[in-house]
Protein backbone atom coordinates (compact mmCIF):
# COMPACT_ATOMS: atom_id res chain seq x y z
CA UNK A 1 0.00 0.00 0.00
CA UNK A 2 1.29 3.51 -0.70
CA UNK A 3 2.12 5.13 2.16
CA UNK A 4 -0.05 8.28 0.45
CA UNK A 5 -3.35 5.97 0.60
CA UNK A 6 -4.37 7.27 3.58
CA UNK A 7 -4.33 10.86 2.17
CA UNK A 8 -6.30 9.83 -0.68
CA UNK A 9 -9.42 8.91 1.95
CA UNK A 10 -9.92 11.95 2.59
CA UNK A 11 -13.12 13.93 0.54
CA UNK A 12 -11.01 16.94 0.00
CA UNK A 13 -13.30 19.85 -1.53
CA UNK A 14 -12.57 20.99 -4.85
CA UNK A 15 -10.28 23.47 -3.23
CA UNK A 16 -8.20 20.27 -2.27
CA UNK A 17 -9.19 21.33 1.49
CA UNK A 18 -10.70 20.19 4.59
CA UNK A 19 -11.56 21.30 7.05
CA UNK A 20 -10.11 20.41 10.75
CA UNK A 21 -11.51 20.94 14.18
CA UNK A 22 -8.63 21.22 16.94
CA UNK A 23 -9.69 20.10 20.40
CA UNK A 24 -7.63 20.10 23.46
CA UNK A 25 -6.85 16.82 25.04
CA UNK A 26 -8.23 16.14 28.57
CA UNK A 27 -10.50 19.46 29.04
CA UNK A 28 -12.24 18.47 25.95
CA UNK A 29 -12.39 22.45 24.81
CA UNK A 30 -13.22 22.78 21.39
CA UNK A 31 -10.22 25.54 20.72
CA UNK A 32 -10.90 26.46 16.95
CA UNK A 33 -11.57 25.52 13.30
CA UNK A 34 -8.94 25.65 10.12
CA UNK A 35 -8.52 24.24 7.08
CA UNK A 36 -5.81 21.64 5.85
CA UNK A 37 -4.65 20.71 2.24
CA UNK A 38 -2.58 17.49 1.32
CA UNK A 39 0.47 18.81 2.16
CA UNK A 40 -0.56 20.45 5.72
CA UNK A 41 -1.86 17.09 6.92
CA UNK A 42 1.33 15.52 5.76
CA UNK A 43 3.24 17.67 7.52
CA UNK A 44 1.44 17.92 10.55
CA UNK A 45 1.59 13.90 10.95
CA UNK A 46 5.36 14.42 10.25
CA UNK A 47 5.57 16.87 12.67
CA UNK A 48 3.59 15.78 15.12
CA UNK A 49 2.01 19.41 15.08
CA UNK A 50 -0.64 21.39 13.77
CA UNK A 51 -0.15 22.67 10.04
CA UNK A 52 -2.72 24.22 8.34
CA UNK A 53 -3.52 25.71 5.17
CA UNK A 54 -4.26 29.44 5.58
CA UNK A 55 -6.97 30.26 2.83
CA UNK A 56 -6.73 34.58 3.82
CA UNK A 57 -2.82 34.35 2.99
CA UNK A 58 -2.69 31.32 0.85
CA UNK A 59 0.25 29.53 1.74
CA UNK A 60 0.92 26.52 5.00
CA UNK A 61 0.26 27.94 8.31
CA UNK A 62 2.87 25.94 11.08
CA UNK A 63 0.44 27.25 13.84
CA UNK A 64 2.57 28.68 16.96
CA UNK A 65 5.11 29.90 14.11
CA UNK A 66 4.52 33.71 15.11
CA UNK A 67 2.33 33.19 18.64
CA UNK A 68 4.51 30.50 19.48
CA UNK A 69 1.37 28.81 20.66
CA UNK A 70 2.10 26.06 18.38
CA UNK A 71 -0.46 22.65 19.30
CA UNK A 72 1.10 19.27 19.63
CA UNK A 73 -1.06 16.43 18.00
CA UNK A 74 -1.93 13.39 20.22
CA UNK A 75 -4.97 11.96 18.00
CA UNK A 76 -6.37 12.65 14.35
CA UNK A 77 -9.75 11.72 13.46
CA UNK A 78 -12.07 11.22 10.28
CA UNK A 79 -15.52 11.46 10.04
CA UNK A 80 -18.35 8.83 8.42
CA UNK A 81 -18.29 11.54 5.29
CA UNK A 82 -14.87 11.47 5.26
CA UNK A 83 -14.64 15.60 4.69
CA UNK A 84 -13.78 16.43 8.21
CA UNK A 85 -11.02 15.83 10.54
CA UNK A 86 -10.98 16.49 14.21
CA UNK A 87 -7.52 16.93 15.53
CA UNK A 88 -6.91 16.03 19.59
CA UNK A 89 -4.40 18.39 20.74
CA UNK A 90 -2.48 19.84 23.44
CA UNK A 91 -2.20 23.95 23.37
CA UNK A 92 0.65 25.21 23.75
CA UNK A 93 0.17 28.43 26.23
CA UNK A 94 -3.51 27.47 26.65
CA UNK A 95 -4.20 30.33 23.75
CA UNK A 96 -5.61 28.97 20.83
CA UNK A 97 -7.11 31.99 19.77
CA UNK A 98 -5.37 35.17 17.80
CA UNK A 99 -7.57 37.18 20.08
CA UNK A 100 -5.42 36.12 23.31
CA UNK A 101 -8.22 33.59 24.38
CA UNK A 102 -8.21 29.99 25.18
CA UNK A 103 -10.81 29.11 22.45
CA UNK A 104 -12.12 30.98 19.30
CA UNK A 105 -15.42 30.05 20.41
CA UNK A 106 -16.16 32.52 23.02
CA UNK A 107 -19.29 34.32 21.49
CA UNK A 108 -22.38 33.18 23.38
CA UNK A 109 -26.21 33.68 22.36
CA UNK A 110 -27.85 34.57 24.93
CA UNK A 111 -31.31 35.30 24.03
CA UNK A 112 -30.90 37.02 20.64
CA UNK A 113 -27.63 38.68 21.47
CA UNK A 114 -23.49 37.17 21.15
CA UNK A 115 -22.18 37.98 24.69
CA UNK A 116 -18.11 37.44 25.08
CA UNK A 117 -18.18 34.55 27.75
CA UNK A 118 -14.71 34.05 27.89
CA UNK A 119 -11.80 36.46 29.31
CA UNK A 120 -8.20 37.39 26.71
CA UNK A 121 -6.09 35.48 28.41
CA UNK A 122 -2.91 37.62 27.10
CA UNK A 123 -3.23 40.40 25.38
CA UNK A 124 -2.37 40.03 21.46
CA UNK A 125 0.15 42.65 21.34
CA UNK A 126 2.00 41.22 23.32
CA UNK A 127 1.51 37.95 22.00
CA UNK A 128 2.39 38.70 18.21
CA UNK A 129 5.21 41.45 19.21
CA UNK A 130 8.19 38.93 19.41
CA UNK B 1 -32.62 46.45 17.84
CA UNK B 2 -34.46 44.14 15.60
CA UNK B 3 -34.90 40.46 16.46
CA UNK B 4 -32.72 39.25 13.34
CA UNK B 5 -29.58 41.18 14.47
CA UNK B 6 -27.82 38.25 15.76
CA UNK B 7 -28.12 36.70 12.62
CA UNK B 8 -26.68 39.21 10.53
CA UNK B 9 -23.53 39.29 12.56
CA UNK B 10 -22.45 35.74 11.32
CA UNK B 11 -20.47 35.34 8.37
CA UNK B 12 -22.42 33.41 6.32
CA UNK B 13 -20.97 31.76 3.43
CA UNK B 14 -21.24 32.73 -0.23
CA UNK B 15 -23.97 29.86 -0.21
CA UNK B 16 -25.38 31.27 2.87
CA UNK B 17 -24.69 28.45 5.19
CA UNK B 18 -22.38 28.34 8.06
CA UNK B 19 -20.26 25.01 9.34
CA UNK B 20 -21.66 23.70 12.98
CA UNK B 21 -20.03 21.14 14.91
CA UNK B 22 -22.26 19.72 17.73
CA UNK B 23 -20.49 18.39 20.88
CA UNK B 24 -22.00 16.33 23.49
CA UNK B 25 -22.73 18.46 26.92
CA UNK B 26 -20.57 16.22 29.51
CA UNK B 27 -18.12 13.97 27.41
CA UNK B 28 -17.07 16.95 25.70
CA UNK B 29 -17.15 14.28 22.70
CA UNK B 30 -17.38 16.10 18.84
CA UNK B 31 -20.29 14.30 17.50
CA UNK B 32 -20.58 15.74 14.10
CA UNK B 33 -20.34 18.55 11.78
CA UNK B 34 -22.96 19.58 9.79
CA UNK B 35 -24.27 23.07 8.24
CA UNK B 36 -27.08 25.68 8.78
CA UNK B 37 -28.51 28.15 6.87
CA UNK B 38 -30.72 31.54 8.61
CA UNK B 39 -33.86 29.09 8.79
CA UNK B 40 -32.23 26.20 10.24
CA UNK B 41 -30.30 28.04 12.80
CA UNK B 42 -33.56 30.70 13.58
CA UNK B 43 -35.39 27.31 14.04
CA UNK B 44 -33.05 25.88 16.17
CA UNK B 45 -33.41 28.59 18.48
CA UNK B 46 -36.98 28.68 18.55
CA UNK B 47 -37.11 24.56 19.27
CA UNK B 48 -34.22 24.17 21.39
CA UNK B 49 -33.35 21.32 18.95
CA UNK B 50 -30.45 21.23 16.27
CA UNK B 51 -32.01 22.03 12.73
CA UNK B 52 -29.43 21.43 9.94
CA UNK B 53 -29.48 22.55 6.31
CA UNK B 54 -28.96 19.12 4.15
CA UNK B 55 -26.82 20.27 1.44
CA UNK B 56 -27.32 16.76 -0.26
CA UNK B 57 -31.19 16.89 -0.08
CA UNK B 58 -31.19 20.68 -0.46
CA UNK B 59 -33.74 21.16 2.06
CA UNK B 60 -34.15 21.79 6.44
CA UNK B 61 -33.16 18.56 8.07
CA UNK B 62 -34.15 18.24 11.80
CA UNK B 63 -31.55 16.25 13.19
CA UNK B 64 -33.86 12.70 14.47
CA UNK B 65 -37.08 13.36 12.32
CA UNK B 66 -36.27 9.71 11.16
CA UNK B 67 -33.99 8.48 13.78
CA UNK B 68 -35.22 9.85 16.52
CA UNK B 69 -31.88 10.70 17.85
CA UNK B 70 -32.78 14.29 18.06
CA UNK B 71 -30.32 16.86 19.81
CA UNK B 72 -31.52 18.79 22.65
CA UNK B 73 -29.15 21.95 22.33
CA UNK B 74 -28.07 23.52 25.36
CA UNK B 75 -25.45 26.43 24.33
CA UNK B 76 -24.76 27.95 21.12
CA UNK B 77 -21.06 29.76 20.35
CA UNK B 78 -19.67 31.47 17.72
CA UNK B 79 -16.22 31.69 16.68
CA UNK B 80 -13.54 34.86 16.50
CA UNK B 81 -14.00 34.77 12.53
CA UNK B 82 -17.94 34.45 12.90
CA UNK B 83 -17.84 31.73 10.23
CA UNK B 84 -18.15 28.28 12.78
CA UNK B 85 -21.22 27.69 15.20
CA UNK B 86 -20.57 25.25 18.05
CA UNK B 87 -23.41 23.83 19.39
CA UNK B 88 -23.34 21.85 23.17
CA UNK B 89 -26.57 19.26 22.42
CA UNK B 90 -27.70 16.45 24.72
CA UNK B 91 -27.36 13.51 21.81
CA UNK B 92 -31.00 11.88 22.25
CA UNK B 93 -29.84 8.15 21.95
CA UNK B 94 -26.52 8.77 22.37
CA UNK B 95 -26.08 8.45 18.69
CA UNK B 96 -25.51 11.10 16.68
CA UNK B 97 -24.47 9.19 13.51
CA UNK B 98 -26.07 8.01 10.67
CA UNK B 99 -23.67 4.61 10.74
CA UNK B 100 -25.33 3.88 14.50
CA UNK B 101 -22.51 5.43 16.34
CA UNK B 102 -21.97 7.19 18.83
CA UNK B 103 -19.61 10.23 16.75
CA UNK B 104 -19.25 10.77 13.41
CA UNK B 105 -15.76 10.78 14.03
CA UNK B 106 -15.18 7.06 14.58
CA UNK B 107 -11.99 6.96 12.09
CA UNK B 108 -8.59 7.07 14.08
CA UNK B 109 -5.42 7.57 11.97
CA UNK B 110 -2.74 4.84 12.86
CA UNK B 111 0.52 5.01 11.69
CA UNK B 112 -1.34 5.58 7.55
CA UNK B 113 -4.06 4.09 8.27
CA UNK B 114 -7.37 4.72 9.62
CA UNK B 115 -8.85 2.23 11.50
CA UNK B 116 -12.76 2.34 13.18
CA UNK B 117 -12.16 3.22 16.61
CA UNK B 118 -15.57 2.95 17.66
CA UNK B 119 -18.47 0.44 17.78
CA UNK B 120 -21.93 0.71 16.29
CA UNK B 121 -24.37 1.14 19.09
CA UNK B 122 -27.19 0.28 16.93
CA UNK B 123 -27.53 -1.52 13.67
CA UNK B 124 -28.44 1.79 11.02
CA UNK B 125 -31.01 -0.69 9.80
CA UNK B 126 -33.26 -0.76 12.80
CA UNK B 127 -32.83 2.96 13.18
CA UNK B 128 -34.24 3.73 10.39
CA UNK B 129 -36.54 1.31 9.69
CA UNK B 130 -39.33 3.02 11.91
Amino acid sequence: MSSDTWLSKINWSEDGLIPVIAQEAGSGKVLMVAWMNRDALKLTVEKGEAVYWSRSRKKLWHKGEKSSHTQKVKEIYLDCDEDVLLLIVEQTGGIACHTGRHSCFFQKLEGNEWIVAAPVVKNPEEIYSK
